[in-house]
């Protein structure tokens, strides 16, 4: 038996979640290799550490190649081979001895979650630590510890990938997903095997309207970085586009606006989301989080939204080692996906539908009324006079979908019947 | 005594109830004749069947004489002499015995009204059949029936009138009503005789700014036949109109909004149901249903809005035997009638006022302020200083109605002494 | 102890409250000669009775120098001398003896607040007359009185004054209050004592962005006479203002708008009343009452909005003699006096800024970022980045406090420290 798109993810995920990943260093390639095997046309690309992007610089190269922390009898009581969310991100190497107060300086964990491993980076800010849960940090006894951290910070590469798929026009659409978290399952694995997935998709149609931008990018140097690279590119070409994040689990879906709101991914996010959970979770510009803070900054503005499912930040076990495979499941995967693949639809297929006769059609000697008329012919009857009766060339089918509360994807159908029978063309 | 308005109507209406309409044919005449001699200035127009009109094309006429169906002892258990509903409109000649199973295929009844006889067509599908109310089906007894359909269905015209009444300017007022349903009260003969009031009315009037074109035709394939032969006089020249029916029963006000819905006719309608009935039944363009649906198709968009009391769909005895004089009453037909005539009102009065003093005018000197101070006339003063607050010549007098939520028909008399005063002009 | 401001504005009031205002006469000039010595550089000004401005004419001057009723024992039961609202103001002269049938058609009283004076006035009506408690008007016996009111009605002037106070920029904010009711605290004191106190205020500033126009007028009259002697200049200059009255009580906060309710004024109110009292009474322009109804009268359109604390006409005490200094404190006006300079210092700093960087600026290496990682200096961080997410020259940053939902007055040290750091500029 075939799995399903959603198990195909999982599998994805799966095998991303065990590696280390960061800003930057062998995690971020490891990944992006692997990805490359799911996408060969996929490019992958190194920016020096050091070059200067906009406000900010491109760090140091982070490898991380142990971590652990020996009680008096050298047992490893913490331990990143163990567990990759031990260590804090970017935390310079160290091999110290340190009695149970030192080392307590050196520890995060959460009181009120005290089975759950923070997850802690310092980037910019040279420090060390590790993480711990709450109950392990408790039973943690007086005594002579060492603390050992094998890593390097120094002068490499920030690496990113980009996968361009060509359509019939050159006006883009910009997917961006990152990949900079190590072993956490909705944020963020859940965003690049949906965007692998849909990255898939997109390369299967027979031909695509718009050009596709896939990137896969460290979080917010990434971005920043891409957009220092390609702004006058994207700002003339892309007409809109999405930040896939925390779209794996099974909760809610929610929908992040891009900073003007009114983008055309806007609005074919909010119909999407309306008509598969209508309590869908509706999110203020003010509640951003990822790299749509980047893309839709003053003066870029490239009105890129996001849909998520729980939201990053609103979720219990988000940023903790919590966020596993309990939460992020083949059919919360699979929901994501579909609801990214139907936002997509829309852009490739929405268009400015135009009736061609003066008043309403007849539509009996087409064969196009009921012959048996019962409540769900009717209803299909009624979606088509609706439909048409806002066909004047000015009122998108998004928007008319919108006006007559049906589903974009139920009047796909009934549109190309239409145009079979020559009473629709394109404006 | 002098009969009331809603006794005229009614009276027209009663005489109109027993003829036998349809889309064509000898009752569509007798009614538009019955019309024209109430307005004489009327024309009666006819179309050749096989016309082309647009997406359609002008049906045969329809002629019906007789229709009954014998049970075996040669008695007439269904009779359209008693009742025009039994027959379903545009049924074709028969004249065949059958049994009860076969017979029961060309009965049309309704389990859930078992009293009521419903109204059913079949304009271009060549069928036959009775209508009966449950009860009755019920009743007929296994054994051998002869159904007999003395109809003609042959080349012939489609007739409709039309009505002109000048006005100072070339500017028109559309309004439609409909003459092809046979014996029910509110949808249709509601429509025919308030717009026969309302016609009459305008004639009544010493001058009019609009010109008023008036018409009763057959619903749907009436108007398009209409719209066809005037299209471009129509687009020019109808600033916005009304389709009158359903507007004779005592229950609740509607308004259906045109597609557009942002034409005076739909500003008008509104403000006039929101102060005689500020719970009045507010429908959307999806609830649209006869012939705004060809006046303000895409590329017509005449905005035609409509009110009616309940409207057609929306009450039990809708397109049944049901639908007669316990549901229409003189005052139902006089409160349709008064709704209407507030509307075309406000149409010939609505003006942008123009106050002509800069800062408040000084009421006092010219007696405007009341010399007896008590709660009815500072309300008085109130609404005259708020009106003149907002004559700006910017707003209309009917926008200004709405901001200082009062009716424009309470406003007319202040602006007339306002202008008396030569404190207001028109702008 | 350095007097409060809420207490040097007490002060004032109580040195205003025993004079004897009216719309013209020596308790206007007396009133105008106190404000003076606060703010030398006004100017008083006076026009001549019978002057023309609009539709009004300037009305003879009242002076009222004794007022009282005699009872048959020569005792004075109504004593202008104890508090001069017994007299209704522009009372002609009269020295007759009556009866208590012929007295009492020239009492009033307010039955349902008995121990309340109520305030009248007959300004373009001769007449005369007393007003009393109902407590007092109950108790008088049948007998002989003598009324006596010793005033003049004659040519005269009327008065009013006007303080500018120069800005960088020719364009002007107008303040308006009035100086024409007798002994009441609220309606009118509070609103002349915090005009003065904000003319002084500004009159401290070292620069000011904009010019104020401040002025001091008898209501209705005064701003009809102000406006007909500079309309084009007005019209020009002023891009919008308060009127102040009925701000020295401790009850809510009130907002009126100007007539289109769209200017700066409006905004600034709304913005500032939301955050000092979230449950402030927004009013329409419908609710209006005072100079606004001249300053935003059609063709004139100054955008001049209210804030006040109870509105006129809302609070028990309102014209009559319970509004003293039981109502109005220190504290409320004090409150009164906050709100109006916490708009006026948005109407000074408000401009359109705009980020100098591309995408995020980078705050920790400016030191920008907290240190020590708080929840209150998390909440810092989400205000500056909210802010500057919203910097693209096309916000303001009173739009931009409305957006993120912050005071504008905590938003402008946030800014200055951006520009400090030179991350924002002016548009």
């Amino acid at each position: 038996m075939d799995k399903s798109q959603g198990e195909i993810l999982l599998g994805w995920a799966k095998d991303l979640y065990p590696i280390c990943r960061s800003l930057t260093g062998p995690g971020v390639r490891q990944t992006l290799t692997y990805i490359q095997k799911l996408l060969p046309e996929m490019e992958i690309i190194e920016v020096p550490s050091g070059t200067k992007v906009f406000d900010w610089t491109v760090p140091d190269e982070w490898t991380i190649r142990d971590a652990y922390v020996l009680d008096a009898k050298d047992v490893r009581v913490i331990d990143f081979k163990l567990q990759n969310l031990h260590v804090v991100g970017y935390s310079e190497p160290v091999n110290e001895f340190l009695d149970l107060d030192q080392l307590n300086e050196h520890l995060h964990s959460i009181p009120n979650q005290p089975n759950a491993i923070p997850y802690v980076t310092s980037y910019y800010n040279r420090q060390w630590g590790f993480c711990v849960t709450h109950n392990q940090r408790m039973s943690l006894t007086p005594g002579l510890y060492r603390a050992v951290i094998d890593s390097d910070l120094k002068p490499g590469v920030l690496n990113y990938s980009e996968l361009i798929i060509k359509g019939e026009t050159d006006d883009e659409i910009l997917i961006s997903t990152y990949i900079c978290h190590p072993s956490m399952a909705n944020n963020e694995l859940s965003g690049p095997v949906v965007t692998i997935g849909i990255a898939k998709w997109l390369q299967s149609l027979q031909k695509r309207r718009y050009t596709y931008r896939i990137v896969f990018i460290p979080e917010t140097i990434g971005s920043i970085v891409y957009l220092s690279r390609h702004l006058e590119h994207l700002k003339q070409r892309v007409i809109g586009g999405y930040v896939i994040t925390c779209i794996g689990d099974e909760r809610c879906y929610s929908y992040i606006p891009s900073r003007a709101g009114d983008g055309l991914a806007d609005e074919v996010a909010q119909h999407v989301l309306h008509h598969i959970d209508p309590n869908y979770k509706k999110y203020s510009w003010l509640n951003r989080g990822s790299d749509e803070r980047q893309y839709c900054a003053p003066g870029i503005d490239l009105k890129i939204a996001s849909i998520t499912r729980s939201k990053y930040g609103e979720y219990p076990e988000y940023h903790t080692s919590l966020d596993n495979f309990d939460v992020v499941t083949a059919q919360g995967l699979e929901g994501g996906f579909n609801a990214m693949q139907r936002c997509l639809e829309i852009f490739e297929k929405n268009f400015y539908p135009k009736v061609t006769v003066s008043c309403e059609p007849q539509l009996g000697k087409r064969g196009l009324y009921p012959s048996l008329s019962n409540k769900e012919s009717g209803e299909q009857v009624r979606i088509m006079m609706n439909l048409i009766s806002y066909c004047d060339g000015d009122h998108s089918l998004l928007e008319i979908a919108n006006l007559i509360q049906v589903p974009f994807w139920e009047l796909t159908p009934i549109v190309d019947k239409l145009i079979d029978h020559k009473l629709l063309m394109r404006n």
